[in-house]
């Protein structure tokens, strides 16, 4: 099988043919069809955090296929199923956080396209708990940007707790920000679209904005304060300005979440407006199985539209360049 | 009547005679048995704040006496029945803040002490509605700390969501801190009590504190994290290193609560740790009628020790130095 | 003014010509233009509950109208404002409910139409804290229902803690259910409406309904179930009957919320299928001026639509016949 | 090994000598020192309930014991551990109940004694990932109770969301009330505990009961109602007069929580107090193994004490009747 391969944190990737590897008792194998390219993928493959995968490897935990085999202790999945496997690609599953519903916490956890070798392949293999079945109706290559990029916004929508009769502030309208504008409106919250090109705007107002603010042309957090300020914003902008605007947008009582890591990995908390204020700060990462399952779920019943773009596996290398350089804002997905 | 009055920021404060005042239709007059120094009262003395007290006024938020006389309009309150006067003087009453049990952050709010004369004089007018009732059993100055001091932090950590079960960590032993380590507790948590003085560390043991750790001379990150983190930081030490101590101290899921301002009003907040942990930063302001009427509810049934000295009204310049030079860790209460 | 008023529980309203009344010192005279017709008018015309009203009186509680004088010590509402006066006609503003947001459990509360003479008149007076302003945008006609009708049904949405991609079932598609379908559908769920005509079930198919069941020729439990069950069932059919198959609907983990009152008032509790099933019955009663100012908010932004049906002031007496006959399904308004 | 096992629905249970089990690969091999029995033994040697097990089995799910052997493919577990096998003797892991910290929902589930093969006896086998450790310091006499009896008085607890300066009123102080009253006050509540023996009052009051109702010569409705009403009525008397005291007894907002499985399965419930009170009703069934790991770290902490008396396994149709009969109201506990 062709599989794109991190040989070194300082060399491009390289298309490799290697044999399909063999599920373990408790695993499936799964013939990818769709595996969507998120900017994790390209922190792993230059090795860019703390705690490193080890080369050689294959990155991408947006893979979405077909099972062709199942281990000898699978329960639940069965051949000819269509699934993804996510960037959780294991948890013990006895932890307090696995059990209370907050799996994604796991200390144990391994991750696909890290530890685990990912989509960007024409195999994988993945731990069958963990892989997540797609319902009829959705594509492979609109199923694979909702492995990650969906339920990563949408658990961050959640966790927010924002509710009808509230206005949440999307800051940053790329391919995270579009899938987090319409699940703050499924939760039934007003969105205020925030970015820098028109483009963008003009997708967010077509995907039911109340309100958007060019923030390359106005200042948000003015315009955001003169509609009343927002109850909620989430930042899908790896910017700690824009970290420090979307707290600076938002009315008392508010909640900032924070999804996307900026460079230098801090932002400057104003202590005193977050006290008087009553405002919290909440991390979110990924979802766990059952919020992915939701995000299927919401899509099959066409309450959310995907934006993607397809590229070639062969195509990695270029693609990792285009989303760096921000040629491209929708999702890259290879079809395979 | 005998008041203690700022007549500039820049100016100790005298000891005036001054009539003693009328209440409103909807308004108290209290006599002001014992009214508790609170650190808040000397920003408000020196118009440290952005928003600044205006000259001359009465600081003080933690006063609590006898009903002398009602407004022609007051309902629910009598002559002769012992009240506090907190922060919170006066709110709306019909903001979405006010109707939904969040009256903290009403943006109508008038505070005590700061845009109302407050509790450091012989007599205080307060509105009827606001102030809240001390229950048979408690002194006035076993009740002045616990009208700020007390629902201050029994807020934060109610906020906190902290429960059997789980950890609290508390940095700072001090006036704040002693409380807030006896709220966790009820609430059902395990704490452990960061200070960097033996004395405090001793009074933390004595009140039940699990753990305690000498920030002088040990590592509370390392000795926290050693125990396996803490469900939940509460910060009373004004110190951006000490929120971000307690921050590293925290287990994934863990909550932050923000309670003091440390001078510069900034924390370096770390993005990576606070997202791949889903962690919550909480900013926490005093707390409503209702939580104070629990605060009370609470001591009159024997289930918090407060720790105050006493000093005369006449003291108030020398009190205020003294809290600034931290020779005092118990809270300082004017009795009158 | 004419007002229709209770001279009795046992003899028809009369139409009887009144003086304007006077507004108290915290009060609004509020000349109605539209008065909603809520079935408890007919329980307070007949004396139906325990605690009974004490005629003569004006019932009503969804008058909607302009203000027209303001008491002396009003503040926060102006002359020529429009303004609903809900049910909630004043409560105490101090106890424990009212200042943590659950104002509508205030033990001192007042209602009006009941314990206050209500809006089926040319004016009426009501406490200025609590009419809720109507926004830019709603008719007169379509405020009234959504005074009670609407926020009822909300809250009862909204305490049912209903959330994307979770099912709702709502029983009986009236003037009540078919705002409560579009609430449920506003906090993200999927819904099932149920009822025994099909005018009702295409209504509710109109508004949104992902699911409809004739109760009349199917067995709404054995549908539901087959659906997955419902994670929430709200019900505003008043008989037992309809209370038991609302539980039954419900999965493992389902909450059922009680809002009528069936003639017996009693169901019958399966204390088995509720304890394995984990399962919550939730009692709620109309909502905060909060809920209501979001339930007009909502109303503005188009977000809901309002079935009504208008009759004149003097056709009262019919308009209760109509009611308890159920002539008329959607709500009936008398236009002033 | 010897075992106590169920031949017949109608005959008593027999102690046979049977061949020690062997661990699947996902199993463990506990030899058991301690063994509780709960009420829910008899309904399952009996076949009381609808979905019944197939004899011959051996019923128990408090059972305590030494891992001697692991399976294949265990992980986590270790021969020389003390666990403990409760009720949730195996869940799919993989469902939305099981994924979003809901695992006793599970419709997957297999029960312990039920299902499976249980405690009463000398060895027996487990779901490895379903066992709890239990923490140095408590004996396995002690742990077994709480495994079933302590685990479900934790959780309804839990879900009843009682907190410090809260009431909550504990109908029936036996086998499961004295933990539940002792958790209560763990999660901060002043407790009243109502029983109908002295006995049992007297523990309560040991067990710090800050009130008492004897409800064989008063009336626990008057009595806490006189002190403002429950916030929290916890049932564990199997009554529907019990059931409807214990809702009477609540104050508006209040929350009753089932538990016990009264004979005839009925509850009748007062629907207009349930909604004008806003009163919830929580069903509630076992723990989670998270729920009881927290027990057991209680109970290691020296929060918790446990009444219970030791029986042989021989004596098990006896020990049914002294249950059966009332004469004990400690938890028995065989030791093996
Ligand atoms: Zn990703
Ligand atoms: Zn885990
Ligand atoms: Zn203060
Ligand atoms: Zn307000
Ligand atoms: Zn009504
Ligand atoms: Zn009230
Ligand atoms: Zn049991
Ligand atoms: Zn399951």
């Amino acid at each position: 099988m062709r599989a794109a391969v991190v040989t070194a944190f300082d060399k491009p990737l390289e298309i490799q043919e290697l044999p399909v590897p063999e599920p373990g008792p408790d695993q499936v194998l799964v013939r990818i069809e769709a595996s969507g390219l998120c900017h994790t993928d390209i922190h792993a493959a230059r090795g860019d955090w703390p705690v490193k995968p080890a080369p050689p490897f294959t990155p991408g935990h947006e893979g979405v296929g077909i099972v062709e085999k199942v281990g000898s202790a699978v329960t639940g999945r069965t051949v000819g199923e269509r699934v993804a496997i996510p960037w959780l690609g294991y948890a013990c599953g006895t932890c307090s956080y696995c059990v209370s519903g907050r799996e994604t916490l796991c200390e144990a956890q391994l991750n696909t396209g890290y530890a685990l070798d990912g989509g960007h392949a024409e195999y994988a293999v993945a731990h069958a708990a963990y892989v997540v079945p797609v319902p009829e109706g959705i594509t492979p290559a609109e199923a694979a940007p909702l492995t990650c990029a969906g339920v990563t916004t949408y658990k961050a929508v959640k966790v927010s707790g924002v509710r009808p009769a509230e206005r949440a502030a999307i800051f940053g309208i790329g391919g995270l920000g579009h899938l987090a504008q319409q699940y703050a409106q499924i939760f039934g919250a007003e969105t205020v679209a925030v970015d820098i090109t028109e483009d963008k705007l003009r997708l967010a107002r077509d995907l039911g904005a109340a309100h958007t603010v060019n923030a390359a042309t106005g200042d948000p957090v003015a315009e955001i304060q003169a509609l009343g300020g927002a109850d909620v914003a989430i930042v899908l902008a790896a910017s700690p300005r824009v970290l420090e605007q979307a707290h600076a947008s938002l009315r008392r009582g508010g909640r900032l979440v924070l999804v996307s890591l900026p460079k230098d990995n801090a932002m400057r908390l104003p202590v005193f407006e977050t006290v008087l204020g009553g405002i919290s700060v909440i991390g979110s990462i990924v979802g766990t199985r059952a919020d992915l399952a939701e995000v299927f779920q919401l899509h099959a019943a066409g309450r959310t539209r995907v934006g993607y773009e397809t590229r070639k596996l062969e195509e990695i290398n270029q693609s990792f360049e285009e989303i760096l350089s921000s040629e491209v804002t929708a999702r890259l997905v290879f079809e395979l």
